[in-house]
């Protein structure tokens, strides 16, 4: 057996002082500090009593679209979300945009900042085909020991516009895809139950769950969203459905709100939100008081279509505790859970959590409480990711 | 005559290679790169090619309230308006809370990130009377020669409800402070006609503009608003009067909006936004399009009110832009100039800009773009205050 890393005095969520003994690739134990010696050969990690933060988990972003690591992009696009479609596959052609080096680029950047466990959408389209999910499974192997990452083939075009996607989708879920994606059957594809049952029909036919980016307004979007929850119903994929963006349950009244809410968390489809401060998102009290596992994202980052968003998900959970208008320490804590567990239980990320026999994805910071951390944003002092030191500096 | 300063190298917003020669506390040249030949004595600092901006300007913060660079405040305040004045009064009792020594904390932050002009307001109260004045005051006097400060004395409770506040708004008009501060004429003081009346009388008196905070919503808002126009209108207070927030201007109906925009822009008042992501804001373009000065700020920085805020000003212009939907490099820009060019314009701040004969308040940072300075948030290589070096430092 390899011997142990003891990462000790560190204070798990801001709790008393625990020392934590990490074997391979897993905590394995988690004593109080001071009660236990690490054995001849173990490796001992000083924390002085840093906060401990379970490894952070990105809900939902685009690491094949980024301009990470390269020269600044100078944004000059139309409002239309046509007109983003459309810049970017123009860019893509010109620029010599190559998915594996970026996703790679950023992905460590991810890793750096402390954040183990991702989901990433990735373009599927009748001009690029695959190539920019076999760039995104490219780097998704090479850190494959440390960043443990899921892939979404996204049709970013919809699936019924342009003939031929759904074959490239079929092949991608053959293949490096875990997750089917969707878009905005209505709004996209104009025909929101034709649009759903092709979704609906490629996710069984190869056992993977759906990842809708549904970005229809009010009433609209509660159709649609009624359409695909009669679907989930259908085929019994309870647990298997993620929404993202979701704006629209943040514009109805309050009972049709309500209602979909309570039906949301029945059939146990989770949303995502990247917290925008522009648009109208999903309530953050109410969808969790209702059972429903709402998590959190950036979408793109630094690409063609923002350039914002950061590899850093604890300013990802202050976005969400701004956006939320959260203030108080607990409430803070639970828009870091947005970044944590609510991410890992949605996405299906397994062995998650400061507990024994969880997966080592460890980070340190300096700050009291968990809402120090996602207010300040400290350096990261340490961070492990699936048992293996990723960073460490103790000096800054 | 004192040696100059030239900064060589720099790129002003973004645009061509330019060598600046400072003087004194002033610019004295602007010339294209390599053109003049520094005299012998003067420094030199290469930039590089970095991005010049002009030093960033805080419209609206109250360094008294701060807890920087103390230990992290546990927020377990209620929600309403009133608990967290009356929170703030007795964790101010019993904390040993000093003005002075917050205040200055945060304001060298403030330096050293950039920002070389800012309105702080501060609490007057019939508990503490003028003592967070006295020292602000204290703060203000010990960086006067890099920090351009303005106080506004601000009635936290209103200027009608505890008896012996007008007093003390008068006494701090004829001491330390520039501008007379307000609050919610009706939500607070229950009587906006008498409440802004009592304003306009003091400012009046002592020659001071008036800066009203205006959290009153939607319809009520308005009211008040076109209220407090009257008396611009009658007092010829045109230039002199900023409106904080008026987040009733995100959340009329667009007749309405339209022409108390028309009006505000007539009489020259000016709006503060902080860019909140969870309440409606003025809108951005449309104030812009019609004359109206719209520009940023914190309000608190990590106080018992809000664990958020921070004395990066291109923080807060990427959350303005965030807030507005602005991705665009000239939008990012034009999110910028709520941090410089239109704060220094609505608060009065004189000899603002990167321009022959104006302040030499100076910030260097490696971008391309102010778009890219605005994204990214990168650290300050140099910052000069007045003409005063404040910081530098090309190795990071």
């Amino acid at each position: 057996m390899k011997p142990s890393i003891w990462i000790v005095d560190a204070r798990p969520f801001g709790g008393a002082p625990m020392d934590i003994r990490v074997t391979e690739t897993s905590i394995d134990t988690i004593a109080p500090h001071g009660e236990r010696t690490p054995a001849p050969g173990d490796s001992v990690i000083q924390a002085h009593g840093a906060l401990l933060l379970s490894g952070f988990v990105e809900g939902h972003t685009h690491l094949d679209k980024t301009t990470w690591g390269m020269p600044w992009y100078r944004n000059e696009v139309g409002a239309r979300l046509t007109d983003r479609i459309e810049n970017e596959r123009a860019w893509r052609a010109h620029s010599g945009h190559d998915a594996a080096r970026a996703s790679r680029a950023l992905a460590l950047e991810f890793l750096r900042r402390g954040t183990t466990r991702l989901r990433t959408h990735v373009d599927i389209d009748t001009d690029a085909g695959l190539r920019h999910l076999e760039g995104v499974a490219q780097t998704r192997a090479a850190l494959a020991d440390v960043l443990d990452m899921q892939i979404v083939a996204f049709p970013q075009s919809g699936v019924m516009k342009r003939s031929g996607t759904r074959e490239l989708l079929d092949r991608a879920l053959q293949h490096d895809a875990d997750v089917l994606g969707a878009l905005d059957p209505a709004a996209i594809d104009g025909d929101p139950a034709a649009s759903l049952d092709i979704t609906f029909s490629l996710a069984t036919k190869h056992g993977k769950p759906i990842d809708l980016h549904l970005h229809e307004p009010g009433d609209l979007g509660a159709f649609t969203f009624d359409l695909l929850l009669d679907r989930v119903e259908a085929h019994g994929y309870q647990g298997r459905v993620v929404v993202s963006h979701a704006f629209c349950l943040g514009a109805l009244p309050d009972a049709r709100r309500g209602a979909l809410l309570e039906r949301i968390a029945r059939l146990n489809v989770a949303l995502l939100t990247t917290a925008p401060a522009s648009v109208s998102v999903p309530p953050f009290r109410e969808a969790r008081a209702a059972g429903v596992t709402l998590f959190g994202g950036n979408d793109g980052i630094r690409d063609t279509w923002t350039p914002f968003g950061s590899p850093d998900m604890l300013e990802r959970a202050m976005l969400i505790a701004m956006r939320y208008d959260l203030r108080r320490d607990d409430d803070l804590a639970a828009a870091f859970e947005c970044v944590s567990v609510e991410g890992a239980r949605a996405c299906g990320f397994a062995r998650y959590g400061l507990q024994e026999g969880m997966r080592a994805d460890l980070v340190l910071v300096d700050a009291d409480t968990v809402a120090q951390a996602v207010a300040m944003r400290p350096p990261r002092r340490f961070v492990m990711a699936n048992g293996v030191v990723i960073d460490q500096d103790f000096t800054r």
